[in-house]
């Protein structure tokens, strides 16, 4: 029986059009399909809570570190891919059900970008988003050597030796975990650094393993929602080699985590 | 009184460190603040529908054009932010609230990465997310001319010429509206590739003109939402700097949109 898999990356035929003339040949692009997840725990029956596109490759990984991120659990009893008789078969590799051993630290249904009344009981104001990204942070901070700034810088380049997708489309960005020496520890790709991110810490978690560590590393810029990932893995510094933002820095100032941007072999810029 | 009204960039001090020596500098980062969209229509009290992180600037644009994107609305009938008594000071410019003529033409709340039942009615697939995004893309494709491949090379570099915060920062992403012979009709800069866009097609609303137009230009990768809101302002071509995926690349192929990537002024690749 064939496997209906989806492979991370998918072939097709592209129109190459330089100055000096074109040529059409075949070409490789990240393959980026929808991924649900749903939440079971004793007692109560699977329900969707999050539906991302992603790069196929790793599914179970980024379920659970997505919600370990969001502070909806710690670790997780299974995962598997969905078998309900409904689906169909390319979506049977698009669903996966997390199961819990109790209930969720935190209620699955609270996202901001929901449809909801009108209340302003949720503070929109950078303010009460780092007020909220906080409580879901783990409570202590990576107790643990951290990189030394020439280790920082040769993270990158550490981090591309294992961009295996990259290579082949130029397409995704990869996210990694590793120790103050500069060994790498885990390194996931995804069309979505934010799902990159999330593989890596599913690793360490579906490993039994810590997601905590010296740092985290990412290839493109570190917004608020990187920050708040880092913050709940426990890592002691978050390297990126885009920037940072406003938001993103005092969040890290506040938590008390090291935050690197403009990482290089040339240079890195900490803004913590 | 004081303005309080959040800037595009916000300075801050950081630890620049190079193999060569290292020095502290005041720095420039984008400004990334939660902004939260709410609809009104005759007849219902304002909702929220969606919040998402953004550089401030432009709001009332972005409210707009993530509606026309969503399919939730063609036009608008005002945009305001919000005057709630209960709102502090640091939240009254995050605040937005949109008001239509009539009812929406698709359920705001309709999102796929809400939490609901485990149903699997709202199929999860490729082929599903296509149909979906042919549902709320404009009936009719752009019908004017597209650009030729020496104009589309060109592209990129125009584009950059007006990225004020990106000069400034190196961590805003932008996004333009281009004319077939490559003139920029209006460019708009944020930390979210995502909102970048819907600033594009919310300035053109707001000002009583069309979102179509021969291209539309961004400065990253060109993946599956980013196709959707390009069918949805009615475009003729998406250029992207970056790759695409390979749904990205279904979808514009499906709905007869001319898609690019690795757009520079050495070459550019067409995928459809």
């Amino acid at each position: 029986m064939k496997d209906r898999r989806p492979g991370p990356t998918v072939r097709t035929r592209v129109h190459e059009l330089r100055a000096d003339g074109e040529r059409r040949h075949e070409d490789r692009l990240a393959t980026e399909e929808p991924l649900e997840i749903r939440l079971a725990w004793p007692g109560t029956a699977a329900r969707r809570v999050w539906v991302t596109m992603r790069t196929p490759g790793h599914d179970f990984e980024l379920a659970a570190g997505w919600l370990v991120h969001e502070g909806i659990t710690r670790g997780v009893h299974g995962v598997a891919y969905c078998t309900d008789t409904d689906l169909s078969p390319e979506q049977e590799f698009n669903v996966v059900t997390v199961t819990l051993d109790g209930p969720p630290l935190a209620d699955p249904g609270h996202r901001h970008d929901t449809f909801s009344s009108g209340s302003s009981a949720c503070g929109v104001c950078g303010k009460d988003s780092v007020a909220s990204a906080l409580t879901v942070s783990a409570a202590a901070r990576w107790p643990g050597d951290l990189p030394e700034p020439d280790v920082v810088r040769r993270l990158p380049d550490a981090l591309r030796e294992h961009q295996r997708v990259f290579e082949r489309t130029g397409g995704v960005h990869a996210a990694g975990l590793f120790t103050a020496a500069g060994e790498a520890l885990v390194v996931r790709e995804d069309v979505g650094r934010h799902n990159a991110v999330d593989k890596v810490t599913g690793a360490r978690v579906l490993a039994g393993a810590s997601p905590a560590e010296a740092a985290l590393v990412v290839s493109g810029r570190a917004g608020f929602e990187l920050v708040q990932k880092a913050l709940a893995a426990g890592v002691g510094a978050l390297v990126a080699v885009g920037a940072p933002t406003s938001l993103s820095a005092r969040l890290a100032k506040e938590a008390g985590l090291v935050l690197y941007g403009f990482t290089s072999a040339r240079r890195c810029v900490r803004y913590t």
